[in-house]
């Protein structure tokens, strides 16, 4: 952990170090996963089992890729009903939170002779990725799936290797709850090529969703055209902004929620109070010790750590906005009084009492977010992502007549000549 | 120029050819993009400068690149005010229509104890590419930036390549009227690496949109990431839906409009009707021999026309649902009738006086539009592309109690202890 003061000498440039822990390096990759995709996309369900025996262990004809209504029953059986219950309000409550997300379609009426509009329409089919092993989290897959069955989605697709053949149960249930209409026991950069380009198992979908290794990354990226994906995620990050007020202990838990995610994630404190910070410093230390995964976060909180003390709440804000966080905690006495301020966060927990785990479970909002400083142009996860929008355009001949001329003095500053003649074949 | 029946035997595997006619080739140049965006990464406005000597003829220093006030005088005086009129107009219209687009920011407060909600913020800055010599069009400059400006975007930068150093006027002149800030005369993947990374003259943007040729499209891909970027642009393309009404010539101009753009154009009527089809394909062959780009269009029209009669109706909506067009006129009777089942189309042209010629300069909506079937998942462009959205979350410690457990039922069947800490430390 480095301890920074924001006014200090070669502050920014210690900084950076931690921003650019996460620039990519999937162009060595690349070459691997381009034969997989064009093996998919050439040989369907043959190479795909290929892969899919090689990289999973998993042997099996093409119709026993898909999961099956026995497979969901014995997941559903192996889980507690309280897990049940909780898995069941996340889902609710995230639902409700997109549904207030959902655009309308809608057409002007305010000029009769030239109505203008937008169509809003589901995307027809879509794809979710969930890892495999221990990164393979209900979570994701509530945060995925939900937004879009909330869109309309026509089929929602889900693929996720089962290294060995099992899938993990509570994915399953989550998967079901979701609203989920298929699930296949594929993944990789094999997952990825099906998906696109479909085979005689898998459908082909409109866009694919969900987070991934560096194989799947690397996919989804060299796929993007043909289907539509979601953001690249890279390492995640916690900031916290701090006026002195609350709770060393609760601020600490939280920067370790961060840290266990994994060895490249960061957390960094920014406060007002030296004392504060020093508190921070000492209870991480402490609570490292009791973690299960106390190497992963020891190790991140070591490398990517970092607690900075700030003049006033201002340059704090300042800083944050430079930095654009994924999780931006506003850990101080009047979160609100702030919020206007703040421009670039994926997501901004406000308060005391709203730790960044909240918000990765059930608050409602989605968890997947921008990374790594993309905040200042990537939203999150939203209703958005599985939908698309048609513009509408109608004008009655009068319409036409009324602007007809700037449309023909433009196409010819343009050259287009072909552009003004559809238009003034059609006036007089 | 195909004529096909849409039940003759290969009419599938007759029309991909022409679907796949943009199949990317852009692999090739990723080696010579990359090392222009290191150089300009590394060096700044030495090697912006360097490769505009190169590519562009035009010697300057770096305080040069910029447009000057003095530049736009003389750009203003050199329009005529029919001209001037024109671009106002379309302006104003476009902004119209934007304005529409606007999303407020929301909070819910129906649970009070557990408060969510969106904050949208408008983009810092954005860069505008705008291409040179004979694609150099005010009216993109006009879809790109009056959406930045509707949406509140801080700073709007363009860059357009001045070969031999002379901006065209009316891309100028459509600049100041749309509220672009400021205009570097810079051009090809250096600007876009410029735009990207920053140097000490040209601002660093978060996100750039425009159209571009190879260079440009590729250089945006590379530094996707890094900056947010619009759609990657195809060729154009028009699918015009008939059922035997209205007026053979006024389709084959707009067929002829689409054509003229470039060779590999494609424009496609399907109409119920096997009369109305020969009159089209004999009109287009009159119109050809009369316009100005008749090279371009008839190559475009004999490698990428196509004619094709349907049954009925539902068949020709159902193949277009297929293809999903960038550009898509309702060329029938009631074209209200049938807009709910258009599924994937970048804009639809309703009825029989709207050539899709209005909606790329005035109509109101966007004339950036997915190409190559990318309607199935991309929208047009629109205010959304220049915001951002952040998740905000609120608990009163009332509210985390309500729901505390579920939380950390999740976070222990993900094995993320941390995050189950960091509720249950401020539970009860």
């Amino acid at each position: 952990m480095q301890f920074l003061d924001i006014r200090e000498e070669g502050f920014q440039a210690k900084f950076d170090a931690i921003v650019e822990r996460g620039e990519e390096s999937g162009r060595e990759v690349e070459g691997v996963v381009l034969d997989i995709i064009s093996a998919v996309r050439s040989r369907g369900d043959e190479a795909l089992l290929e892969y899919t025996r090689r990289f999973d262990r998993l042997e099996c004809a093409a119709a026993g890729l898909e999961v099956t209504q026995a497979d969901f029953d014995r997941a559903f059986a192996q889980v507690e009903p309280q897990d049940l219950a909780a898995l069941k309000l996340a889902v609710e409550r995230v639902a409700r939170f997109h549904e207030k997300q959902k655009q309308q379609s809608w057409i002007s009426t305010e000029e009769p002779d030239i109505m203008v509009g937008q169509k809003v329409t589901p995307l027809s089919k879509v794809g979710i990725y969930v890892p495999g092993g221990k990164a393979s989290y209900p979570s994701s897959v509530i945060m995925n799936a939900v937004p879009a069955k909330v869109a309309g989605v026509g089929e929602i697709v889900m693929v996720a290797p089962t290294p060995g053949g099992e899938a993990n149960p509570h994915v399953l249930v989550a998967a079901k709850l979701a609203g989920v209409d298929r699930v296949f026991r594929i993944g990789g950069a094999q997952a990825v090529a099906a998906l696109a380009y479909g085979t005689a198992t898998v459908p082909r979908v409109d866009k694919i969703t969900g987070p991934g290794n560096i194989y799947v990354a690397t996919a989804k990226k060299l796929v993007f055209g043909q289907v539509g994906i979601d953001m690249i995620a890279g390492p995640s990050e916690i900031l916290v902004i701090n006026d002195g007020s609350g709770n060393a202990a609760h601020i600490a838990a939280d920067l370790l929620s961060q840290a266990e995610h994994d060895e490249l994630a960061s957390s960094v404190l920014i406060t007002t109070s030296r004392t504060f910070a020093e508190a921070v410093a000492e209870e991480v230390e402490r609570q490292l010790k009791i973690l299960p995964r106390e190497g992963i976060a020891r190790k991140s909180w070591e490398s990517f750590g970092v607690i900075i003390v700030a003049g006033n709440l201002a340059e704090a804000i300042s800083f944050s906005n430079r930095i654009a966080p994924e999780h931006l905690e506003l850990a101080v006495e009047n979160p609100f009084e702030i919020l206007p301020l703040i421009t670039n966060a994926g997501a901004i927990f406000m308060g005391h009492y709203t730790p960044e785990a909240s918000g990765d479970y059930l608050a409602g909002p989605n968890h997947t977010l921008p990374t790594g400083g993309t905040a200042r142009f990537f939203s999150p996860l939203s209703v958005d992502d599985f939908v698309k929008k048609s513009s509408i355009i109608h004008f009655t001949q009068g319409g036409l007549q009324r602007v007809g001329n700037e449309i023909v003095r433009i196409a010819g500053l343009e050259g287009l000549d072909a552009h003004a003649r559809s238009v003034s074949l059609r006036l007089k």
